[in-house]
């Protein structure tokens, strides 16, 4: 049994040792030496190079090294019907929590501009209100968006969800669809996007939905941590100077690296994070993806099947 | 009835409206018109002058404003055997709880490197541990200890908690006493202290303590937002010069406010905040002051009652 491994940047060694550890019965071979195609039954992959699945003629299943499989969608040569699965493990799932957490009670608790009187040394408090005032809204209601926001909801904020199908979350408000898009913003002052990027989400993060956003007196905040087709960067920055937005956190962007010109890495009101939200325990990616395979050969059903058709 | 209001650091408008709309039948009277002192039976205070207590010998009850009670207890001139009550309510433990999170985030997300790279225009992911191979140890289990040390292991920490008598709490590996300290500690790579100041506890924080500390990857970290009192500053100067500690989180001092010319202000791994982490909601106090003096009154048990000897 063959598994390939590919990533175009990450740091090959880690991965392939963690694979070897978690799976010692599984052969790992490294993009491109696959050796003859129609061994390689498995293959884990991040951003995969166009020729990729051209001699792969006896793939069975395709994982995605992390939560997203848009780079897997749009890979050239992805046999139709071949089963993807996207990575979706506690680790990566409770790290990506971590983040959210942290950079809403960044803006929350104001810890920019306690910086910034520091830097002066100039003792103010500022005023405050109490998370239970502050009303967050979660896009997206996956396996990531339903943990991140069951834990801002334990640390006592008002937490509405959107999501493309209707959900039912305890205590936290959900809004669905096309329809239900403006009323949730409207009662969003700090947004959290957690979205899969989709025919119907690029460039969901625009102008038009800054609009739409509660101001409260902390927002609007904007958080970006799925990915970045799903923003339109000029508009956050257009957003920021006429006050639409406020602030705003991005750990994806449009291009990553994220070229040194662009103006987003100067911006005062912007944090910016090298996509680093959650990024991924190699162990724990590979018990998860061994662990698929061990179930898959034993006639068992795959776990985070993505539906090609929604596009995640 | 009549409740007398003093603090020396805030807005006292805002209290006494409060306490007014929390209270219609109870007289608000303010610091120094108090009238005749005997007809004051209730007091709320915030590091009350020197000559207070001397002309009001109708006390009944003294509610500190906030969790600390050493300003009052080292007020000269307070009756003895007179009942002393410390704010204890929800949202005051929130708030904290929302800060501690904020920072012990922060420093195990390595949000102030990630700040320091985005000032070089520099993308660089760094190494990064999930939050269930990080210890946080707590130092102090009342309620705001309690509360923060819950909200820890929600986002997935290794959380130890240490105080004086010994606790168990579902989660937490607990320690007590002074026996129990130095093994805390070894399993404590962020430390956060929300101690109150006793005889024990002042300049509790100190070089060797921190000696004591575990460093893991991340630490080791202090992060104090119990009282200044706790902390020897010097020490905390000098262990971060030395690598003991690597990075601080202060929001509570000695002196208070901080003097500008203090090296606190200016020192690359300080983040120093103008002791917010708890800044109570006039309103929420007011009701939690207010429904004790009816309770009292109608013959009820006071709630949150300070320990002289223990001192908190």
């Amino acid at each position: 049994m063959v598994l390939l491994y590919y990533a175009n940047d990450r740091d090959p060694a880690l991965w392939i040792d963690a694979l070897k550890a978690a799976g010692p019965e599984i052969e790992i071979r490294q993009w491109p030496d696959t050796g003859p195609g129609e061994e390689i039954a498995y293959a884990l992959l991040w951003n995969p190079p166009q020729e990729l699945f051209r001699s792969l003629s006896g793939l069975k299943v395709v994982f995605s090294l992390g939560a997203g499989v848009d780079h897997l969608l749009r890979a050239p040569g992805l046999p139709p019907g071949l089963p993807l699965v996207r990575v979706a493990e506690p680790d990566l799932t409770s790290r990506m929590s971590e983040y959210v957490v942290l950079q809403v009670l960044m803006h929350h608790r104001r810890q920019r501009a306690y910086d910034e009187l520091q830097r002066h040394r100039e003792w103010r408090p500022l005023p405050q209100r109490a998370a239970a005032q502050v009303r967050v809204g979660v896009m997206g209601l996956g396996v990531l968006g339903r943990d991140a926001a069951a834990k801002l909801r334990t640390l006592g904020f008002q937490v509405a969800g959107w999501s493309r199908t209707a959900k039912s979350l305890e205590g936290i408000e959900c809004f669905a669809g096309d329809s239900g898009l403006v009323p949730f913003l409207n009662c969003s002052e700090i947004l959290v996007c957690l979205l899969p990027v989709t025919e119907h989400t690029r460039g969901i993060l625009n102008r038009s939905l800054f609009d739409e956003l509660a101001a409260g007196e902390t927002g609007p905040v904007l958080i970006n941590a799925g990915r970045g087709a799903l923003q339109v960067e000029e508009d956050i920055i257009a957003a920021l100077e006429t006050g639409t937005l406020r602030a705003a956190t991005l750990d994806t962007f449009v291009r990553e690296p994220l070229p040194p010109e662009s103006p987003l890495w100067s911006h005062p009101d912007i944090t910016v994070t090298p996509h680093i939200a959650a990024t991924s325990d190699p162990g724990a990616i590979a018990d998860f993806v061994i662990g698929q395979i061990r179930r898959f050969e034993s006639g068992g059903k795959l776990e985070s099947l993505v539906d090609r058709d929604r596009g995640y």
